[in-house]
């Protein structure tokens, strides 16, 4: 065979093979077509094919798979240095820090701090508080600061708000402060109470206090920021957890309260989220009128992302552990669902203060742990975490919905206590019985 | 005053007491209603007022509370009694338990069992395997039964499905079983592994044995009861974790499969979940047209719920940790987001082969948890969980949203690696010197 023919004979192959992958194309892409089954590579859009209800919704999320979405991430958790908390014997607890901001080289937070003689009592004990007995974790607190130029070790530096005097909001306690940073001036948003917490509920205002540097002196203005609806409001008891986010050129103020507490039962309540808004730090803010914009959640966090707010729901609620994004603040959507999150984080987030339009996300903050050792005495801990809820780094470490738990976590953390398991082993033992 | 006047005097106290909150409550229900502010006593149906999504959503939900929900539950676990593990070297593994059935005074739970002369060397390292190193832990493995009075203490019994001569499905390998009830008779499922697990993905295909007594003996089929779909299918390489249920008159078979792996790469793989239906058990399972009908998951578990069906959707998946319910079996929506849920459950639902129209639910069942120990070797055992995802039991122990993490979970289950403390601390640092 010479040359020439051996040419011919692989160009003729050539050309069959390629007729027979084309038909083999053919055929496929009809009997997908005609078949509808859903294909093996996923489409980047919805595929005009009848769809279940679960994978409609796969395709409304702003990624299929938790991998790829910027709102998902673990999270990963450390100690800080520098906190005295003497010895844990529940006297000292810090807790609910501010997101941390930096400035001149140096990362600050606020944090409720409680220095009593005795750890607390309990909010079902709230009637043997009394100036120097604390009912709970955050009775009789102040806010504290401290300082650090990596995020770990801290150096507490001192009060930047006592509580005022009688009859000032706040002259009980001082807690669960914010930070905002406006107009090259600081504000502290913080729950205040008039009463040892327990004894109506955890009845408290948002008052606010502000300083020309995070350095302090703080000055209060003694003036309520954000208040408690009127009766018969969702939000009729109280104002928790102020985060200020600066949105669409204006203050947007999320916060917290609980409600259907009617009749008076706390066995009812509900957790769910507000939104209120002013021109202006110290103005009054103004409910949204779609409030609740979130009907779940205990101790989240807000942050500016991409055009709009994300929030981290934890805890509480029919929602609880997911992260949500509404692109216009105020109409939330479901992006995640998260293990573990941070309790009561305080997000790095500065562009939460720039009026930015294109919100970067979270890979730090801190946020605080109830009750070291096994029993109480009760107190709390401020700690770090980690994560990528960030547009700006791609940590695969981070990303994987896939979180192997040690066994000891499901047996020590969520045994069956003595009684429970009498009870439910009694029950399987009494059904085999009865199948005899 | 006598008797009269005094009478009469509470009465016009009365009369005028009786006005003044006719009034006020006049004036209440008219400033809500011009405000159309969301109350305080939730409503039991969606109010007709404008509302938040996240509000919208709330009223799609069975319950808006996880406490009030049937669909919501913590999970409690106990270690088995009975089983030997050859010291936890990584050479005897069981998993992937079946429902436990229960029949004449006894529970009945069938498993994955590898008793190897070694431990698995791993999916990477899948070209090592022998005819006597299992590749991964599901390698060279046989069904196992067991049985017990309690659901707590177990005695291992014998094989009951062992690997068929080649060239018959699962001569390498079968594992993962789940077992139906119907007429009268046994029926297992499970995955046949022709080839290592690893080699060329996790390929395996559903084969099915059948049996007058759950005491066996079980009789092969060497038939394929779910084949991988099509090329180009999204299920086109695999079956995996078969769960038949009786619904609607038929068998509803619900399985796993990952996809995208387009081109050959697993970093983007998917996992979903498909529905197969049969009309006997022993025909070939046809598949849905909508599937997939769940769009995350891994491991997960299913349950005849009230009219409909129940999944348990764990580990993957954007709609990882959830709880769905479709009152169609097919088209499923989200129900509650639950923590630490079993991993491939074998739930206690006697109700699942009795083509009920009103499920119960699940109270218990066998799961499996992955290496004991800090380290490899790589092994599993069977555990029990507890839980109220039933409408039969109403237990406030396992009902809370609000659940307590050991400060030691965080540290030790999720803390950073020393290199990732580096990068993440380093960058922190970083950050601040620039702020400078």
């Amino acid at each position: 065979m010479n040359q020439v023919n051996l040419n011919l004979k692989v160009l003729i192959a050539g050309l069959a093979s390629l007729a027979l992958s084309a038909c083999a194309l053919t055929d496929m892409t009809k009997t997908e077509t005609s078949s509808q089954v859903f294909p093996h590579k996923v489409p980047k859009e919805k595929p005009n094919i009848p769809l279940s209800a679960a994978m409609e919704r796969m395709f409304e999320y702003s990624a299929p798979r938790p991998q790829d979405s910027e709102l998902y991430s673990q999270f990963a958790y450390t100690e800080l240095q520098g906190f005295d908390y003497n010895g844990g014997d529940g006297t000292i607890t810090r807790r609910d820090p501010t997101r941390p901001i930096l400035h001149n080289g140096k990362y600050y937070i606020w944090y409720t701090k409680r220095d009593t003689i005795v750890p607390p009592v309990g909010a079902m004990n709230a009637e043997k508080a009394t100036d120097k007995i604390p009912s709970t974790d955050w009775d009789l607190a102040e806010l504290w600061y401290a300082t650090s130029t990596d995020g770990l070790n801290w150096q507490e530096q001192a009060v930047a708000v006592p509580r005022p005097p009688a009859p000032h909001p706040g002259h009980r306690s001082v807690a669960t402060p914010d930070i905002l940073v406006w107009e090259g001036k600081y504000y502290l948003y913080y729950q205040a109470f008039n009463e040892p917490s327990g004894l109506k509920g955890d009845h408290s205002v948002i008052a606010v206090s502000w300083a020309d540097s995070p350095e302090g002196p703080w000055h209060a203005t003694h003036k309520v920021a954000v208040k408690p609806g009127k009766k018969g409001d969702w939000d009729q008891n109280l104002i928790h957890d102020p985060m200020p986010i600066v949105y669409n050129g204006k203050i947007y103020m999320y916060f917290k309260s609980t409600y259907n507490k009617w009749p008076d039962n706390r066995k009812n309540y509900h957790v769910a989220h507000g939104l209120a808004i002013a021109e202006h730090p110290l103005d009054e803010f103004k409910k949204h009128p779609l409030n609740p914009v979130i009907n779940s959640g205990h101790e989240t966090f807000y942050f500016p992302f991409k055009s709009g707010v994300a929030g981290l729901i934890i805890r509480d609620g029919i929602e609880r552990n997911t992260v949500q994004y509404a692109k216009d603040g105020v109409n939330f959507n479901i992006e995640s669902n998260i293990s573990l999150p941070p309790i009561a984080g305080g997000p790095f987030t500065p562009d939460a203060f720039t009026n930015t339009k294109d919100g970067r996300g979270v890979t730090w903050g801190i946020s605080h742990f109830k009750t070291f050792g096994e029993t109480r005495p009760y107190h709390s801990r401020l700690v770090r975490f980690d994560c990528d809820l960030s547009q700006d780094v791609h940590m695969p470490e981070f990303k994987s919905p896939n979180i192997w738990w040690k066994p000891d976590v499901y047996f020590t953390n969520m045994g069956l206590s003595p009684n429970l398991k009498k009870k439910v082993i009694g029950a399987s033992k009494q059904a085999a019985k009865a199948s005899k």
